[in-house]
């Protein structure tokens, strides 16, 4: 179960809290228990309680929530839907929960200069709705696309399934307006493509998990929507060669628009939830699209699926009708609801390593899946060489934790060792925190730390996350 | 002629020269006059005598010229080709130059991760040769490629005619070794799409003009060669006709891999420096390339005829061959020399305005041509809006000399209204250091303040540069 915070470092005087109520309206700021029990938790299943929770619906009324947070030296948290995977909406010292969800208009789509502006609150799904319906396309998209926020998406820097082709949030983010933490209202970025005067602000912001500034409005660059996406899946009875496959298929000069792998856990997991007579005793599944002008699409997936069958595939299959392609994806999408059938906890880790050292990491999930005795899945975007790595057990058994603790640990430092990342969109936050000295130096946190002095002297904008004090 | 420095700020003490010389050797330590004049330029024709010039040729060696620059606080200013058109690699306040010529190695081409690694010092056409000889394709394009460096474009966030599809320099660089003003070694960044642990701080250093730190390695995302590029070009009556076709054809759907336009001036510039019989009676030439598969490139390229055809193009050609489009690309390269034939003298404009504007632009630029009577060409890179405006005058005539620099302010203040940028890829370095403010706040402004110190406490890299003092 959830764990209560050990310790509220703020604790929040009556007068601010009128002083809140006057600038947002008193609806729009509380502090009743109901309340800030909604507003403690995230993702994580970790809950810190706030002393306050607040929601803006101008630049303006942001400005003046941190011009007093500075005056009253209060910690800040800006939340989105709080869908987040290491903690970065939690209110881990207390303060004021800043909930973005009234800032949640598309201010315009430019159709000539395709891009769109939107308040940081926009769901994602919607954003990505309302684009389509004009011929346009925002490629990322997050699992937690249908609820997430925009602004919760810029400030983790999002990723998802399309990035091998497509790329992450940063890729489209071409303008910000944000408060900074002393209340400074900054415009960062341009709306073109090309754009050098100063710094790169915009880059800098995004990623920061809410701890530079406060984004109050987005302006994202759109590409035209695809003609057709095709869809296929390939079985192959040993993961090392679906592993393999990967790097072949990205190094043929096609570059898929998503290219998913699943282990044979993660089928089973799925299978034993959906009943679908998906095949078991296989090693992966890889299911990859390709997607542009209608030919070149099928071409492509054509080619592909004989590229498979040559490296190992046993079976391919090609989706021929839009129902069909659904029904491929159907196993991909299950697996993380699945999960919790196996056992009542999950940790989920979200790991990178260059796709060619994709076979060393499965190699390695097996070694640690052997002498621990837990159940580990791993599925992902296998493209881009970002693998979700799942331990499910029961976090009671106090030897067990230890144990998945322990093996999570390892599986971090090896994938640092093949040049890897370990995070690749989910955040550093607080849950993965104390393994940041693994990949940065003191040097390169000590530099973080002066900038996040450069932008908030008093240290009150999402304090104590990515890195230590 | 160019200027000489008006002071310099900082003399070199002899010991120092020594020291120096104890880190690189002797011969890569110069303080001749001789010497000095070499690196005391760059594109922009200004002139700024450096102390010395110093040529490390390893990370540890920038190290330990920074610790020593932090000892005795003399300014280093990091230099690549001098290619430079805003004076990012002058010594405005003397001290030593560091050329990162000897730094010229490509590290590795990892074709199974499409990742490459190289020094800063290597010419940026060495490096997309090097890559394309193993089927690889670097887009980063800025019309120096041939003797500019990686090093320079990365510092400068190089641009050039391919961004319209494939983006700028930014879009390409996945990490970097950087050595800190303080003589702190850092890597910022991955290997991968994906990576999100901590804050950007390779996009920081991108584009930051050398202000930040000095690049020692970057890694460099590539992609598959194209298989195709396919060349036309559509001469237009009018050239209001030609900016509303750039529009209309990224709106169709089709991103070509270049969109560059030339106004009536730029091609009776050109032909008079080719006399190859290029039509100049006209409004404006568009030459426009598609690529990728060769049939979807090719169908492509033929609906663009169309599409030009149908918005006001007097007559469209497409190229059958190699030789044909480089015959196309002729008048468009021939610009730049040719414009010398023109005036002595050159004031270049980069400025960028979302597409739709192009229109407004062209206007005030004729209007401008009315009000000053001075020579006006533009010319650039109009799918990404980014167009290059040259006067060309003499600049010993003191009235066309204020004329001309009256006219650049308007047109840099107009630009800003269309919401465009003063700078699309070449920097503000000192040039365009008087005109920030047009496009920046004062908070804005005083955020990069306080990040540069956060870098480099005793401000001694390349001070001076990019915002006031």
């Amino acid at each position: 179960m959830p764990v209560a915070p050990l310790e509220t470092y703020f604790v929040m005087k009556k007068s601010i809290l009128k002083k809140l109520r006057s600038i947002v309206g008193r609806k729009h700021c509380t502090d009743s228990e109901t309340d800030l029990i909604c507003y403690s938790y995230d993702a994580t299943n970790l809950r810190y309680m706030p002393d306050a929770v607040v929601f803006p619906e101008t630049m303006e009324e942001v400005a003046a929530i941190m011009r007093l947070a500075n005056e009253e030296r209060f910690p800040v948290i800006p939340r989105g839907a709080g869908t987040g995977m290491t903690g970065g909406a939690l209110a881990i010292k207390g303060g004021v929960v800043m909930g973005m969800t009234r800032m949640n208009k598309i201010v315009r789509v430019d159709e000539e200069n395709m891009i769109a502006e939107a308040e940081p609150g926009v769901i994602t799904g919607d954003f990505q709705k309302a684009v389509e319906s004009k011929g346009f396309f925002y490629p990322p998209d997050p699992s937690s696309a249908a609820y997430s926020t925009i602004g919760g998406n810029v400030a983790e820097c999002a990723g998802g399934a399309l990035a091998v082709k497509y790329g992450v949030t940063k890729d489209y983010v071409l303008g910000l307006s944000v408060v900074l933490p002393t209340g400074d209202r900054i415009h960062t970025g341009v709306e073109t493509t090309k754009g050098v005067a100063g710094y790169d602000m915009t880059r800098l912001m995004v990623g920061s998990e809410g701890t530079l500034g406060i984004i109050t409005k987005i302006v994202l660059r759109l590409l035209p929507l695809p003609e057709t996406v095709c869809t296929m899946t390939a079985v192959f009875d040993h993961i090392e060669d679906a592993a393999r496959t990967v790097s072949v298929i990205i190094r043929s000069g096609i570059i898929p628009r998503t290219l998913e792998y699943m282990d044979r856990s993660a089928i089973q997991c799925a299978e034993s939830y959906l009943n679908i007579g998906l095949p078991t005793d296989i090693g992966a599944i890889l299911l990859i699209e390709t997607d542009g002008p209608r030919e070149m699409a099928e071409t492509e997936i054509s080619k592909l699926c004989t590229l498979c069958l040559s490296h190992g595939a046993r079976s391919v299959q090609k989706a021929k009708t839009p129902k069909e392609a659904h029904d491929l994806w159907k196993a991909r999408k299950a697996i993380s609801p699945a999960l919790f059938k196996l056992n009542p906890d999950k940790i989920n880790e979200d790991i990178v390593v260059p796709r060619s050292k994709i076979p060393d990491l499965v190699k390695k999930i097996d070694t640690l899946r052997n002498e621990t005795g837990l159940t580990m899945v791993s599925f992902g975007h296998a493209g881009d060489g970002n693998i979700h790595f799942n331990i499910m057990l029961d976090k009671s058994r106090k030897s067990d934790l230890e144990k998945a603790n322990a093996a999570v640990e390892a599986l971090f430092k090896y994938t640092v060792e093949l040049g890897g990342t370990i995070s690749g969109e989910h955040g550093i936050g607080i849950t993965k925190l104390p393994f940041l000295r693994l990949e940065m130096s003191e040097a390169e946190i000590d530099l973080m730390r002066r900038i996040k002095k450069a932008f908030d002297p008093n240290n009150i904008l999402n304090p104590g996350k990515i890195f230590p004090g």
